[in-house]
C-alpha cells in the first residue's frame, strides 16, 4: 500500500532539491525523458562518455540506465557508470528494454544487474519475466505478456538480486518480493506513445534521488506517471496529444490532485 | 492506380497483426518514426548493435535502413542487417537520406543498393536522381528537385535494381519501372516537419510486412502517409502542431476517411 | 543595441535563401534543432561521420557544434568540420553544453576553442563562466547562475578568445567585449523544455549564415527565440504545449509582430 502522505512529500521534495539525474538511455526516448524529468521537477542530464562516467556520477542523485538502443560503447559507459554509482551510494535504476527479444539483449541485462546490481529495475511484463525465465520471449520493445502474469516471477526477482522490481502495464505492481503495491491509473492509450516506459524509468530515479526507501520510491513514481498519464489521456485525441498533455499535466500536477485520482 | 480495397485490407491487417518493423535509422527522427509506427497499429523496434542484427531479423517482418546520420559502425550493422533479411526474405526498404550531398552518402548507398538489395527505395527527388546521376545536388538532406522531375530516373532505377521506387513530394511517385502509382495527397506544411519523410519510409515497411507486392505495399504507405499528412494540416497552426495532429489523425484514421479522401 | 531593421532584413533572408546549417549536435535535442531550423526557414543537416565533414561543410552556410551527448569520434567530427569551417569562412557557432559539470566537458570545450576558434560561443550562464574559471560549478546541464553574473566574464571570454558571447538566461546578453546587447523577452516556461538553449544556438548559425557581423548575427537569433518563446508561452499550459506552439509561433512569426514584441 503506498503511503499518500510519504508520496507527496516526494513529490515536494523533487521540485524543491531539483536533483540531478544521470541517464544513460536510448536515442529514442531521450528527449521526452529529459521532458518529463523537468516536467516533474528535476533536473536531468545525459550523458555516456567513458571519459566523463565518474565525473557525471560524482555530481548525480540518481543513475538510471536504460539499454534500448545499446552497443558496446555504451554498455561499457552503463557498467562504468553503474559501479561509481554503487560505490558512491547513488541509487542506480535499470530499465532492460526488450530483454528476452534477442540474446544480446538477455546477456547484456545479466552483465548489468550483476556487476552494477541495480536498485530498482522497471520494465514491462514480457522483459521482466525474461530477466528470470531465459526463454520468454520479448516482442521488441513492446510486451507480449500482462503485467499480473510477470508478478510472481518479479517477487522472485527481487528476492534473487535484493532489488525491488516495478513492473508496468494496465495495472503496475512494484514488489521487493515481499510487499506488492499496485498502481491502477494509467490509460490503454500510454503504450501507443513510444517511450513512456523509459520515462516511467527516469522518474523513478528522481523519486529514488529524494528517498532512500526503494519501494516506496518506485511506487511513488509509477503512481505519479499513472494519475498524470490518465489525466492527459481524457484530453487527448489520440498519442500525439497524449504526449504534449502528458507533459502539461505532469508540470501542473498538485498534491491534491495526486490524492484524489490515485487508485491503488 | 491503387486499389482501395486491397489499400484498406492492408490497412486493417496492420492493426490486427502488429507486425515487428525494425529500423536502423537516424537520431533526429527516431521518436517520431517509433510513433508514427505504433500510430498505424505496428510494433517499433529500433537497434543497431552488430551483436544482435541477424537476431532481432528473425524476429521482425520487415527492416527499414535510413541512412540519415550515418557513421562506420552503423553501416556495418545496416549492411548486416540487410543481408540476414534477405537471406530470410523479409521486405527490405531503404531510405537514401541526403545521397547526392556528399560523396560518403553517395557510396554508401550504392553499396547498400549493392549488397542489401532493397526491396523499396523511398526517397525525395533529389535522392532518387542522385542514385541514377551521380552528378545531381542534393542540398543537404532536402531535395532541390521536384517529384515529376525524378520520374524518369526512377523507373530506369527500378529496372535497373529491380526494386520499387517510391518519390515523395507535392505529388509521391511509385513505381516498379513499369507501373506508375500516384498520391496526389498531401500538404505542403509537411516538408516543414523533420522526418515525416522517415516516417513515410518506416509505413513503408509495416505495409511490406504485410503485402508482399512492394508495388502496392509501397503505394498504399503514400496513400495513409498523404491522407493522414493532409488532415492534420487542415488542423494545424503550423510544423509544432502539425506533428502532434499528424499521430493523432494515423491512430484515428479509418477504412472510410482513406476511401473518402484518396486523391490518385 | 539591436537594429530592427537589420533584425527584420535578416530574419527575411533567412526564409528566402533558405541556408543550409550543419549541426553537430547532441541526441536529445537532435528532432527539436531540425524543426526549429525548419520553422525559421533554413535547412537543417545532421551529420557527424568523419568522413563526410568537409564535404558537408563545403555546401553548408554555417557550422554549430553542440557538445551536449559528447564522445571520442563525435569531437573528432567536431574538430575536422570546424577547422574546414574556417578555412571555407563559414561561421562557427559552438554551445559549450554542461561545460564545467565534468572536467572532460571542460577540456573538450577548450579544445575546441582553441582548435575551431568560434565565431560565436552561446551557453548559459554557468557554461560561460566556466569556460573563463575553471572552478565554476555547473550543475549537469543546466545552469546554476543568473546571466547578469557571466556578463562580466562573457565580455573577457570575447577578447580574450575574439568571438561573439551569447548569454542566455532570463534575460539574454550579447556581446563582442565591448558592445553589449539585451533581449529582455522569453519565458520563464522556456528552460523547462529541454532543448531550447541549442535552438537557439542553431538559430544562431540561421541568422550568421546571413550576416557577417556576429554580433549582430547572434542579438537577431536571441531576439527571435525571445519573441517567439514569449508568444508560444501565453498560449501554453506547460512545457509540452510549449514546445509545439513554440515551433508555430516561429513558422508564423512576422517582421511586424518581431517589431512589436522585441524588448530590448
Amino acid at each position: 500500500m503506498i503511503d499518500v502522505k510519504q508520496l507527496t512529500r516526494d513529490f515536494n521534495l523533487i521540485r524543491e532539491k531539483s536533483p540531478l539525474v544521470h541517464n544513460i538511455t536510448n536515442f529514442v526516448v531521450m528527449n521526452n525523458t529529459a521532458n518529463g524529468l523537468l516536467a516533474i521537477g528535476a533536473s536531468p542530464v545525459m550523458a555516456h562518455a567513458v571519459e566523463e562516467m565518474e565525473d557525471m556520477i560524482a555530481i548525480a542523485s540518481a543513475l538510471v540506465i536504460n539499454m534500448g538502443t545499446l552497443s558496446k560503447r555504451w554498455v561499457e559507459a552503463m557498467l562504468l557508470a553503474g559501479k561509481a554509482a554503487k560505490e558512491r551510494k547513488i541509487p542506480v535504476i535499470f530499465d532492460p528494454v526488450g530483454a528476452g527479444a534477442t540474446p544480446y539483449r538477455s546477456e547484456t541485462a545479466s552483465i548489468i544487474i550483476k556487476e552494477c546490481k541495480p536498485d530498482i529495475i522497471r520494465g514491462n511484463a514480457s522483459e521482466i519475466m525474461s530477466l528470470v525465465k531465459s526463454d520468454t520471449i520479448t516482442k521488441g520493445v513492446d510486451s507480449a505478456a500482462k503485467s499480473e502474469s510477470a508478478l510472481e516471477m518479479g517477487k522472485e526477482l527481487a528476492l534473487q538480486i535484493g532489488a525491488v522490481v516495478s513492473i508496468s502495464g494496465q495495472e503496475d505492481f512494484i514488489t521487493d518480493g515481499k510487499n506488492v503495491n499496485t498502481v491502477k491509473n494509467g490509460s490503454l492509450m500510454m503504450p501507443k506513445v513510444t517511450g513512456l516506459g523509459c520515462t516511467a524509468s527516469s522518474i523513478t530515479g528522481a523519486f529514488a534521488a529524494v528517498n532512500r526507501d526503494m519501494l516506496a520510491a518506485a511506487s511513488h513514481a509509477m503512481a505519479v506517471m499513472g494519475v498524470a498519464g490518465e489525466l492527459a489521456a481524457q484530453k487527448s485525441d489520440g498519442p500525439g496529444s497524449l504526449q504534449v498533455h502528458f507533459l502539461d499535466t505532469l508540470f501542473n500536477l498538485t498534491e491534491d490532485i495526486l490524492i484524489k485520482k490515485l487508485r491503488q
